[in-house]
């Protein structure tokens, strides 16, 4: 089963009752091997995917500082191909793109049919450190839910396929995260003040997670709380849910490139007929 | 000694007189060990590169259908941050992109410091299958190689460093490659007869190779033909060289880093103090 928590459009949501310690009962090695099976899976699943250009993934990462999100993508890019997969980090936005929508930067990186983009942080920021720290007031990003889930629906009735994932860690794991960070002497220009500033907000942000979360969890775009003190457990529950997400479409995949391989095989025919 | 072969500006340069099979006379256990040292050091200098933000690194791959172009790519990924890589691959060019000059479309996918970009086919498309098949006149395609020159050289004047790999196989390998894929019955889909019908086009895209090659390569951004046939010894030479180009970058980076580091501790001891 599991360890994956998916989230339903409205409903009550408690992020302290989730246990970031959650392993799904496996122990490292067990992870470890379920990891490489799944990885295979999804590697045939994403070719799948991309030959038979019927549908795009989304798979969008949130969590805060030190919550593992570049280890996460990076076990699911081990198991993508190049061709295919696109990685867009979203960070403070540049005046150019302050003077549009919060959604224009965004929707640029959207995946196209047989591709598949991973979005390091994305368009919920404006719902979560713009709403913490106030950059811009209420009733402008009150409104941005709706305007989510408007566009991540035209994305949808697109043929895109959306899932989301939010790195749930511990207030504890944290902060040894940072102090570990600390200790290595050579590394010293990775430490920013900011994180711990920004630790100071925690509820804050817990609130707005919680908002952001089960305003926008429809049935065709869901959040999943991933718990991620333990790293190979959070892998397994996401490379877990994204496999379970795209072995319905594998059927129709198949089709499809049984009839494009018919027709590459008659013009190879027509081709050595001609020679 | 690599096995990468630098050309130089203007050298005469045959590539039918460079054996597609050399090794660099490492065998497959050897040359695997050779790819993981490489690609630790590797690691640590990109690293370096994106947190210093002192310089972008551009990776341009060409080479004819089956030449290796992913796999080579996949090589370099499996060392390379998330967080900094970006690969483009340029296909077909759109309409939008037709109705603009030839760099428009690539200037956009430039790294920009502290990151890298890999390329996939590159702006040189625009002086190999252009000129084979004539989609535009000589008088058109012949002035691009200035073009190309002067666009590196503005990017290498702000500091890019650029690598350009040309993956070079054989006549016979190819055709082995192609028939290979005839035999894999599910990859039916995987066949395109263009790439059949491409091999006629041999010798031209061997002259249209040599001319791009040749008229280049800058000391700023050299080509390197490496031999492909083989794939352990195509990654070791790609791999072996990137790390020696970046090498020499690596003390100024560690001077930057450590003026952040000093910064960055000084700020976070101001504001425990505070507290």
């Amino acid at each position: 089963m599991s360890n994956a928590i998916r989230i339903s459009q409205n409903q009550k949501l408690s992020l302290k009752s989730i246990d970031p310690e959650a392993s799904g009962g496996l122990n490292k090695e067990d992870a470890k091997e379920r990891i490489q099976e799944l990885g295979n899976e999804l590697e045939e699943l994403q070719e799948l995917l991309s030959v038979s250009g019927m549908n795009g993934l989304l798979i969008v990462f949130q969590g805060r500082d030190t919550a593992g999100k570049e280890g996460a993508i990076k076990s699911v890019l081990n198991f993508s191909s190049v061709r295919t997969c696109n990685v867009a980090a979203f960070k403070v936005p540049t005046p150019l793109e302050l003077s549009h929508d919060f959604l224009w930067r965004i929707h640029h990186n959207a995946p196209a049919k047989g591709s598949i983009s991973i979005f390091n942080r994305s368009h919920y920021e404006d719902v979560l450190v713009v709403r913490v720290h106030e950059f811009v007031p209420k009733d402008i990003w009150g409104k941005r839910y709706d305007h989510i889930n408007a566009w991540e629906k035209l994305l949808t009735d697109s043929g895109t396929i959306i899932l989301k994932f939010m790195l749930h860690i511990s207030f504890e794991e944290q902060e040894q995260q940072l102090l570990d960070r600390e200790k290595e002497v050579e590394k010293a220009w990775k430490l920013n003040v900011q994180d711990w500033r920004e630790r100071e907000y925690w509820d804050k942000y817990t609130e707005a997670y919680e908002d952001a979360l089960t305003m926008c969890s429809p049935e065709s775009a869901p959040w999943f709380v991933i718990p991620a003190n333990k790293k190979s457990a959070r892998d397994v529950a996401i490379l877990e849910t994204i496999v379970e997400t795209l072995r319905p479409y594998k059927k129709s995949w198949l089709q499809r490139l049984e009839a494009i391989g018919a027709k590459a095989k008659e013009e190879l025919r027509v081709f050595r007929e001609e020679k």
